[in-house]
């Protein structure tokens, strides 16, 4: 089921990012310092909105997503993460998916979504494009050289 | 000449972002705040850094820009704006050259510049052309409906 994370969430959201295979140790710092600005200031102040796959006690996989500042009804998918155990039972859709609708609730009309162009992330880019992303565009070498930026945007 | 901007900038930065001429007031607001967070807790912890164009005790102009986060030697430019009464005077040409080396001073590889694909905004993209920058990507409808985003990058 998916829910809005609650403080307890915390070490699972860890977990899993660090857990998931393509983040390194810098973006599972990222993820954990905004989870914590979430749980203390809260969605509306923090700009960061975290939801999870909750079975029980046990959490699939998260989403984060915010409003981009300074462009009309614009929103980043900054984060989404599903556990290596609990792949193929399509956790990463239905995160993807509540995140667009809740999205949708607060006025937005576009979903980014960034990753990159490394061959390490092709599942990833070729999970976008299965739920109706475009590759919009893309920075060269932006990440590090060889390591592109590629843009993914859904138009809600 | 072209120094750190220090607080008492403040007021002639806010007035040169509201009489360029481009900005909408959440811009203008969104730098006002900004430069409050430079000047309160500094570039290192704020993110951000502002340059100004002085001369004696007026401003002609300022630029701040900043490390993205999750990116290996990535700045952006974030706002760069001249006083009306002094464009011509080479004061753009000179925050630019000036921010892009304040970037490679801090190991920075690549400067991204972003602005918008109308009319209103085609002298600002004509001038990143003129100095180097490529028209390296862009996303429609971004901004707004018929206002697309375009994104500029040097490598440095």
């Amino acid at each position: 089921m998916i829910v809005n994370a609650t403080e307890t969430d915390g070490p699972q959201i860890n977990d899993i990012t660090a857990r998931a295979g393509v983040f390194n140790q810098e973006e599972v710092d990222c993820v954990r310092d905004i989870f914590d600005e979430y749980i203390s200031l809260g969605p509306d102040e923090s700009g960061y909105n975290f939801i999870v796959d909750r079975d029980g006690d046990q959490i699939h996989g998260f989403a984060c997503y915010g409003k981009r500042d300074l462009a009309n009804g614009v929103f980043d998918l900054y984060w989404i993460a599903v556990d290596p155990n609990s792949r193929r039972n399509g956790a990463g859709r239905k995160l993807i998916a509540a995140s667009e609708e809740a999205v949708r609730q607060l006025g937005g009309r576009m979903l980014i979504a960034e990753t990159s162009g490394t061959t390490e992330y092709e599942s990833t880019r070729r999970f976008y494009l299965g739920v109706g992303y475009e590759a919009e565009a893309s920075i060269k070498d932006f990440y590090s050289e060889g390591d592109d930026l590629a843009i993914f945007v859904k138009r809600l």
